[in-house]
Formats: structure tokens, sequence, C-alpha cells
């Protein structure tokens, strides 16, 4: 598990990719977001995954909140995605869209639904502000108080511990 | 480097995964993207990581057109972000959103600003044709006809070497 890997990292992003940044992870959320499965079986078909990863992943997936484990053990539990799972989709969205701009010569092998109307779902950079569409080069990290406080936090820990 | 471990995955979010998807990878590209760094000292530092797995990240970010490696080898090589690189960003601040809403008790650390107007970036998905912005749980995927065309020739080529 990559658990605590980026531990020193005071940033989201890291805390998503600790979750999620596993080998494997991120296709395996894949298909319980978007191809329904829920079963042991279907995912290790499907990816062709040794049996071991899968029950680690899947493991940790329930450890951490984003899939919930029910009946009994055997062909008939099933893995079932939290909101906590779900708000992956978005991620695994960003991901696609970046293959399909740059590693899809044949196209999109898939496109993503609006399940409302059936209308083709993008995902876009919005300013909340000016409501402009900003391209990835206009758009820059600020740290915010959060940061200077957490920073803080650890300093002094690593202070008292000298 | 991940390299064709999701070869069998007809799909663009395994493909981005196999370029940005190892360990390291997305946090080399956040630190280039939105901090700045270029020199491999600044990554290094930064992300208290060993240098081998640096130098074949940053290799590997080279080799597949992420980043454009400049100035002679030594401590004034640079390495810089594509287009291709840059297209990333969606990527990172879509995982910084998961970790905001479910992994940073203490609030955000960072936010993400529009260079034009200074106000704030968010990531939504939104729907082309009805103009809504669909929560995940409303977004499926549909598999296009590139995706039986990329099926059936690897069915073709499985066949023939039979």
């Amino acid at each position: 598990m990559l658990g605590r890997t980026y531990e020193k990292e005071i940033c989201s992003a890291a805390r998503a990719l600790e979750i999620a940044g596993e080998r494997w992870s991120l296709l395996i959320l894949r298909n319980a977001a978007f191809a329904g499965m829920t079963r042991f079986t279907e995912f290790q078909k499907s990816l062709d995954l040794a049996p071991n990863i899968l029950a680690a992943r899947l493991d940790y997936f329930v450890e951490t909140g984003l899939m919930i484990k029910s009946g009994d053990d055997g062909p008939h539990e099933t893995y079932r995605l939290t909101r906590k799972g779900l708000d992956f989709k978005p991620v695994i969205i960003a991901l696609t869209e970046w293959g399909d701009r740059w590693a899809a010569p044949d196209g999109a092998p898939i496109v993503y639904e609006h399940e409302g109307c059936g209308g083709r779902v993008r995902h876009e950079l919005t300013c909340t502000t000016c409501g402009e569409h900003p391209r990835p080069q206009g758009v820059s990290a600020r740290k915010t108080a959060v940061m200077t406080r957490l920073r803080a936090r650890r300093a002094s820990r690593v202070a008292k511990k000298r």
C-alpha cells in the first residue's frame, strides 16, 4: 500500500494519491464507478490481476472508506462505492480527457454521458469569479493560511523531538 | 516504470496512468506545473526523494514528451513541461479537490487561482448538451465505435498468433 509514503507532503493531491495512487487502484475504482462491478471475480476477470493484489486493494478501499463490503466472504461478497469513492469519478474523467487528447490516436474508446439528458460530459476548469474556463497554463496555486498553520505545527513537533 | 503494465486496457485513463501513474510522478509534475521547479536539485530537495528514482521519473517524462531537458548535464540542466505535461494540471486539480473534501480536516492548504482575474478556479463536470453540472453519481460511461474497432483488431491479432 502507498499508505503514508507522502506523509511529509502538506497537499490534498498527495492525500488522494495515498488512497488511490497505488498501481491498479484507479482502474479498480473506474470499473466500480463506470462499469458497475461489485464482485471480486468481476474485477479480477476484467483486469487480469493477481488475486492477492486485488484483495489488498479492495481491503484498503474498505479500510479507507471508499467502499463498503457486504455479504458473506466468498463468491457472494460485494464491494460498493461510497460517496467518498464515487468522488473519484472526476479524477478518472480528467485522466481520460488527458489520454483522449494525447494517447488515443484512434479516437476516444469511451465517452462520458449525463444520465439526465444523455449529453456528453466534459471536465472543465472554471473561474468562480469571472466564469472563464482558463487553459491549464493560466492557473496557478496559492498557499493558504492553512498551509502556514500546518507548517508551523510540524516545525514545532520536529523541534520538540530534538 | 509503469510502462506497459496496462497494455491490455483499451482506456484513455489507463494510458494516462502509464505515463504519470508511477509513485511520485504526479507530485513531480505538480511541482513543475504549480511551483515552477525546473532543476533536479529543486525537485529532490522538495520531495526528499531518492536521486535514482527522481532521475528515472524525469527521464521517462522526457522520453514520453511531458518535459524537455535543456542545458548541459549536471547542476545547470533544466526540465520544463511541454503542453502535453501542462495538460496534467486538471488531473492534479481534480485530485486536490478530492483531497480537500475528504482528507483535509484543517482546510485546503492551497487554492488554485485564475491568473487572468485572481479568482478561484474549480474543476467541474459539465454537460455539453444541457449545461448542467452533474454530480459524479449522474455520469455514466458509454463505449464508442472506436472501442468496438480496437477490440476487433485485438481479437484478430490474438487469433493470428494461435
